[in-house]
């Protein structure tokens, strides 16, 4: 039966708008008791987020920060995220989602008899938005904004549901999708994929792939890997957006599917492992809703180029940003583990980082009939 | 009755594999009666580029260049353009598509009992790929070899029969799409859009509207723009790949529909335009396939400041950047239209560019509700 997703996202539009009127009748409440009105906002810098060891994430911290309107350093501030709420509660009474952009050009403007602008560049209103979100305990997506268009990509044994709800009061569009029926193009993961809009109706899969790389995630997709391995495919075409990382966290959580990373072997690619995994710095207080700790890296590794066989002509010289990179996540908490200290010590004595597309230079479908499948079987992973 | 697109896509392979033959049997043939052999290709530098006024594209001029064997100048493309040819007769052989990314890596290696490299770059197999396009008169995508992963997205009154061929032999996928029913993420355009593997099979729509951004696209997709106006809605998600283009391209010519494109107001959105409409300098040979001449601009344009009313919150100043590129512009044949001029003028004289999001400056819904309407209703498009 199909999960009424409908009726999920009405319950929320309304916890949203309760919520949201609860914090702002305070507010005025405060105003006309006092002289001043204050809001406390969640601490977001680095040093107010740790590495929860138990659940294998980056989380927040519990410092907040005191924001009060009569306070020449605070009143902009206040008044930004005053305003970001002002507006996430028109986007729900006209029940219509918007881009992070713009929210920025509906908030700005010249503060009248003033010189002062509201807002003067996105990071701003985008600023406003996240410690809107530490406020309220709802995610941006559930408060109707996205960030950009979407660009993760999924294929498998999976059928979902979107609720698409009509902006001007008709009934919402239910569109159903069959994962295994999908064009070369894939599921495309929408802007917002929380439960409230996309339902995960049922997963016949083993587990989830997730491949760093667009390009690759096709080779897997022609070769319906998804299908002689009974998984589902996912790519975030590169850094991966909220919604992809929702998605995979989704499929963890939902279906208890173990999800396996591949990634380029560069510093880069393992931090993008890592995003999937751990979280962001940045977006901490995010980390239950979109991490997935028990994921596991299925490759490449510098080890790989012994272990396959490679041929040196694939090996890319590591430079001097790589070198530095390395040496910074060195110290992160979530890469300690000592077999992944080794894959760093290997490649800064080899020198070299290498490619997902250097299985190529064997045969063109060495990654689909040859690498992944020797490394599932051997559950060759690192943690 | 459904095209029957998997026999024209063997039709094409085998005519493609009967050209790749006949050419390297040329080859062959010539090395076996001469000391010397050689290759005629296409010149594709700007001096070989020149505007097609007749048909309102970029072309490619007749000039080719001979490439000999027996040339240390020439040998090493004379073998990349050899090695990419072997490499997409296994491609078709196989029955698989792949990326220039993996192609690079196929054809790269060291020659034997030399130093040297096949190729260093990924350009140089690049560029050898596109001097096999005009030797054979095949675009790559025909020669399953595709860029990234794709990146467009489409809805609207649309129905679409993917072909997925099967690598292992098994009989091809066939998917099909109603484009009125995909989720908020749209029908997500693949890597290769050729006739080949894509049919539009039908369209029920009055014209073609390609948003550059795809966050507006969201705009106009959640708000049903399709359904109400009666149109397709595309995006390119910012400078198209070649699958978008074609898309366009083919809904222009198959179904005769006219073509809007709304981009930022800046040199760089027009220019963006201006690679849907006539094609790009680099690709000229391929504009007869991907450009659309008769696309109309709908918008933004300075003009629309003023014409809008908007307030000066939204103004962008221009940068040297910007003010460079707008030079360079107006010397292009396709921009020499006296309108263009005009927005040209008004643009450095005010100094200023705008973004489509700009519109949420007055209200979320102001580009779909009021902008793209008043728009349509009074036809006020430039060349």
């Amino acid at each position: 039966m199909k999960k009424d997703v409908y009726s999920k996202l009405k319950e929320t539009d309304n916890a949203i708008i309760k919520r949201l009127k609860d914090w702002a009748d305070k507010i005025v409440d405060r105003a006309r008791r006092e002289k001043n009105v204050q809001m406390d906002v969640p601490v977001r810098t680095f040093s107010n987020v740790y590495f929860d060891k138990e659940q294998g994430i980056i989380q927040m911290g519990d410092r907040v920060a005191r924001r009060e309107f009569l306070n020449v350093g605070h009143a902009k501030k206040f008044l930004q995220t005053s305003l970001v709420a002002s507006t996430v509660k028109d986007l729900l009474a006209e029940g219509i989602t918007t881009s992070l952009r713009d929210v920025y050009y509906r908030i700005k403007h010249t503060i009248p008899g003033t010189k002062e602008n509201t807002v003067d560049e996105q990071k701003e209103s985008d600023k406003a938005l996240e410690d809107l979100e530490t406020i309220m305990g709802f995610v941006r997506e559930q408060m109707h904004v996205f960030s950009k268009g979407g660009k993760g990509r999924l294929a498998g044994p999976i059928q979902i549901t979107e609720v698409v709800p009509d902006p001007d009061g008709g009934p919402p569009r239910v569109v159903e999708t069959d994962g295994e029926n999908v064009g070369m193009g894939g599921w495309a993961i929408p802007p917002i994929a929380e439960p409230e809009r996309v339902s995960i109706e049922k997963v016949d899969a083993d587990f989830v792939l997730v491949i760093e790389k667009d390009a690759i995630w096709t080779r897997f997709h022609e070769d319906r890997f998804w299908d002689k391995y009974n998984c589902i495919i996912v790519t975030g075409s590169g850094q991966p957006d909220r919604a992809t990382r929702r998605i995979v966290h989704r499929l963890h959580y939902e279906f208890k599917l173990p999800v396996y990373v591949m990634t380029d072997a560069d510093p880069w690619g393992w931090y993008i492992y890592s995003v999937y995994k751990q979280g962001s710095i940045n977006l901490s207080y995010l980390s239950p809703t979109l991490a997935t700790p028990d994921s596991r890296f299925m490759g490449l590794t510098i080890s790989d180029y012994y272990d396959f066989e490679f041929t040196k002509g694939i090996k890319i010289t590591l430079t001097d940003t790589d070198r530095k990179r390395l040496k910074e996540m060195r110290k992160y908490p979530w890469f300690k583990h000592k077999d992944w200290h080794d894959e760093f010590d290997l490649m800064e004595k080899e020198g070299f980082k290498m490619e997902i597309e250097a299985g190529s230079s064997k045969y063109f479908r060495f990654i689909t009939k040859e690498y992944t499948p020797a490394k599932l079987e051997a559950k060759a992973f690192l943690p």
